[in-house]
């Protein structure tokens, strides 16, 4: 293998090190600071293989997997975009293709192109894994938020149908996952962790 | 399937923010505060991906992120020990046992047995899988360093020849990337990166 072939790919693996920079909205059990996209991207890869099981239809849980290890990559340039915030988004889904380009664009061509149809995977939630890909990602901030008394539904006055409406796609790719959490959104809303 | 399985899967899986408290040595590019170890371990799984085919023997790619996800999970209890620590071994490796029985038995049981297995693969290093994750888990740090003029050798009064001897289980599991780094090491010396 020539030598250009490995740096190419320890240049990428040293560009990640910039998603560590990368914040979100939640803050982990415990801490005051906010989360990071790094972090998080693990915790959510996790996730899908503790409970691939509950996928509908069935998955594979190592592709999903691999789909969440690289699905916030793109953040690097286009920074985290709050899934509540509702504007922006053409802007959002041109700044990611640009982000996508450059960045999977330092990998050697098959991986380039192994990982970005993988990161296109999630954003196209066409396929089972894909789907449930996204469903994880949604889900793990919710349960974040119900063992957190609501901290980022509160900091940025998220109303219940609101997280309703995104978080919907979790009721087609893991049904049970949906009925597990639906009531415990009920109760957030009576408590007042939701406006 | 019974709502206490789920709700177990769910205990492990809010029981992993706590990694994110976890510092290491390491200081990412560009910034000041040190590096928890949920963010690398994402790093250094995404790495085996990056970097499988410079295995040898051959490994199964997908089981070395498995492993590497989960790999750090004991440091939520057991605390991280930095490399170059000669101190505390044997009492290091009680704790990390402590750690696994307790945070993998949240887990269901069959979940508990396949997660426990694929974290002694990493601490027992017998497997080519095994042997790769713990590769990988050596090298990220080094390059981190080499990209940041020996940021952690330098505050932790790191020697030459112990970074060899620490890491030298590279040669064994992935020779090619110790051909790489073997010399970009001795030019760190010769910088005075490494004492
Ligand atoms: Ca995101």
């Amino acid at each position: 293998m020539s030598n250009a072939h490995l740096i190419a790919q320890l240049d990428f693996l040293l560009e990640l090190d910039k998603l560590k920079a990368i914040l979100r909205r939640t803050r982990p059990a415990g801490m005051q600071r906010l989360e990071n996209s790094a972090e998080h991207s693990w915790h959510v890869a996790l996730m899908a293989l503790l409970l691939a099981e509950h996928a509908e239809p069935a998955v594979d849980a190592e592709r999903v997997m691999k789909i969440l290890l690289l699905h916030d990559i793109v953040e690097i340039d286009a920074d985290d975009t709050f899934l509540y915030d509702e504007t922006g988004t053409l802007e959002k889904v041109a700044k990611e293709e640009a982000a996508a380009e450059r960045i999977f664009g330092l990998l050697p061509a098959a991986q380039r192109e192994a990982f970005t149809a993988l990161w296109r995977e999630y954003e196209d939630r066409v396929t089972p894994e894909g789907k449930f890909a996204y469903a994880c990602d949604r889900l793990l901030p919710m349960l974040q938020n119900l063992a957190n008394q609501g901290q980022s539904w509160l900091e940025n006055g998220v109303r219940f149908e609101q997280v309703i409406r995104k978080n919907l796609p979790i009721k087609d790719a893991a049904p049970g996952l949906w009925d597990y959490v639906l009531p415990r959104l009920e109760a957030a809303r009576a408590a007042g962790w939701l406006a």
